[in-house]
């Protein structure tokens, strides 16, 4: 597979986060960087006021929403594996995505892609069931909605299997394998801080160019979208970097599924 | 104003207000009786199962959906005041309708109408604040939904203005004040419950023939929607009187706004 | 290890399982019969009023009052594994031994025990991270407390170690392997309904007899309590077979940790 | 009634405010420079870890322990009015001072006082029902209990009239007007920023002596402790102002209810 367009990458990032009278990550500035915004449902973060503020401000800088859907686990930030069965994931799932899509109306724009957020992001990765019942929620609300998996796993294979399109998330500022899995964090150089490093490995990925593996061995990431974190110090600084160094490498930034035209 | 068609009345009943292991109210047996299902959607009761659940019963069943909107009050059940801002009712009314119809497009349905549940319902009817944001909210969602509210209220009016279909609620169980009020619930006679009283009163309702109000004069309640209570003992009991009463009375039971055709 | 007292044994039942409006089991029925009451704590179910209720009852009655704590999944009835770590366990259960403990001052009585719901009792029997949480979150609310766990289990081992007095439980209406161990709900004679049989059982358990496992092998539950279900259809009728037939067996039924006097 | 010491005062502020990723106000700092800290229960605000955390930093500092109990308003920070009953109350209080009270059993202290947030804590000021509330159930907990109520309000009348103490608390950075009460926020001069001016009008308040009210009167505010607000910008630098002329003005800082002995 190579990326979705030649010559152009998408950059995503979590965004509202918050709750209540507490708020996480710079998004007003991701936002003139980013070109998708995955926003929380209210699952693990975010609530109504908060969402709405978000969907509003990227429809306005003309980026894409996605869903940022989770496990129910609040008090956890959706960082916990939590067993839950198919039909839960599922119908939690429809909720999120609905919800989300209420403000998108408001502003004039829609849902247009669905992403995992934190545990589940990780379980469903390798989990067919978990996989199965994700592509089972977005068919059931429009089978038009993209999915954004981690790139190479096997939910990329199951959710395609199911009709529905992949989109591939590499990441610049995290360390991979040799097997291009990501190197688990609590191992020395998983994650990558350094700017110029940081932009540097963007613009390998998203020109389909081999990177480095943790062992030295060079890996390619089928990459059609960058994660852009919002919860690392400096994630401005890096987001502006990347985004610096793909234009100068030529390189696009623009959404895999533009927002719907008003 | 006039019934929404001559000889026809909807009946409504709320549904959907279990959550986890718990259930409420004899829901399947209703959706053989009523024609509106106002259906929970998680803030004062209700979970992405129950919804999911529930909606794909009305559908099959061929019963109007309806989002039962609520304060965020699950400790509550939506019983208390709770004193939100404009901005607050408006994105809680846009998350709950959204979440609905995920559900909803999942089993080839649609949200046709907004009634608000417990504290916000009775809030709402007398404040301009409250009945505009619920109009603003309904409105930034679909301008087709239509919202129910209590028969002769201040919100019908300020709905109506805000250029939504305003669907008046009557209830054949309860006792009204000359005012056209209902009876408060700690007084005498305001709570029906012999099945021959509750049918005929809804037939009068229903026919806009008057009834006896509590102080002995006549009042003409303007509904185009009985109300059927789900959580009262022998809810299945009277609503199956007032349904064969009704026919029996040549009017039809049929829903304002029909589900959307397969 | 013989029953803590020869001739006598506990009986415990899950209580306070309700919600807002919402009620499980028959609680009031059940305090005349059993010695122990494992009253949920908020996690997996009850709030505050039913706590408050509960509580009362309890100490009327004469029986123990124990805190039932779970994983925080409201949503999943504590039925769902939760990947939390050692320090999230113990400040939960901390939280919920504490808030329980406050209805018990207002009543006379105090917690007297602390026993794992669903998931958790399940998860942590066979793990010695989250037993050593536990008995820790004992231990810095109160060594007096007992912990009531599955007979023959890892962490009845792990928790008396902590020095803690461990209260092993049995099951009078379930099936058992010949290891000891509980036969998985899916199979065949895993859950036992018929009072006699019940009954019978719930003797020999408590008498420290022999009972067939599954496999026909005779094994020795050594068991101080005896649980008695509260979800399950016939759960008075049951409760009121085992009761009867142990005092006709000549064995006394109280609690391990009779309540305070007053 | 004249202050609790002739000679000194308490400072006490809101702590824990923060909930699982998110924090709130700069509780280390503060714990330096107050005597009470008033911690949030999981109601407001806080979680089982937060809660366990600043317990053990505030037992640590030496700082007394106050439940800063709330309506259960999550979603709005308990800044919003909820009609309660005053079991609904009596309940909720008893719950959120047990959780608060485990740990500070983990960590060697106790709840030495309860005071209500938000809305909460406006309503009781001058609420007959909820002051008895509160009182009861802070009394059914235990009656040695303090109880921080706004100084001059029917809540301390009625609270001191169940027997008992009542802590009156003073606002340093907040107009007052010449009846005593607080100038609402919305008004010009509701909200003092200015360190120097905090910290002269706290030395007078403290010393008894008058204060400038909105009107140009002088009113004499009797309180036992000053709210050193922890959510404000310039948060610490006020409190380090107001400590510094308090200790330069002669006036000893200590907790009105010191933290137990170990």
């Amino acid at each position: 597979m190579t990326s979705a367009a030649a010559g152009s990458i998408d950059l995503n990032s979590d965004m509202g986060e918050g709750f209540g009278p507490y708020r996480m990550g710079p998004d007003r500035e991701l936002l003139g960087l980013v070109t998708s915004a995955s926003i929380a449902c209210g699952f693990h973060a975010g609530d109504p006021r908060i969402m709405d503020t978000t969907v509003r401000q990227a429809a306005r800088s003309g980026v894409s929403v996605g869903a940022h859907v989770s496990y129910p686990d609040f008090a956890g930030f959706g960082r916990r594996h939590l067993a839950v069965t198919k039909d839960e994931l599922i119908t939690d799932v429809l909720y999120q995505i609905g919800a989300l899509d209420a403000f998108c109306r408001r502003h004039g724009t829609a849902v247009r892609y669905v992403k995992a957020h934190g545990a589940l992001y990780n379980d469903l990765a390798g989990d067919e069931t978990l996989a199965t019942a994700l592509a089972e929620a977005v068919t059931a609300y429009h089978g038009d909605l993209a999915v954004l998996v981690l790139a190479g796993s096997l939910a990329a294979e199951v959710i395609a299997g199911r009709g529905l399109r992949v989109i591939r998330e590499g990441f610049a500022d995290r360390g991979y394998t040799a097997a291009g899995t990501l190197l688990p964090r609590r191992e020395p150089g998983a994650v990558l801080t350094d700017p110029a490093v940081v932009a540097e490995r963007g613009v390998r990925i998203a020109a389909g160019r081999p990177v480095r593996a943790h062992d030295g061995t060079e890996i390619v990431v089928g990459a059609d979208t960058l994660c852009v974190h919002s919860d690392t110090a400096g994630a401005v600084e890096l987001a502006t970097a990347l985004r610096a160094a793909l234009t100068e490498a030529g390189l696009t930034c623009r959404p895999f599924a533009p927002p719907p035209a008003d």
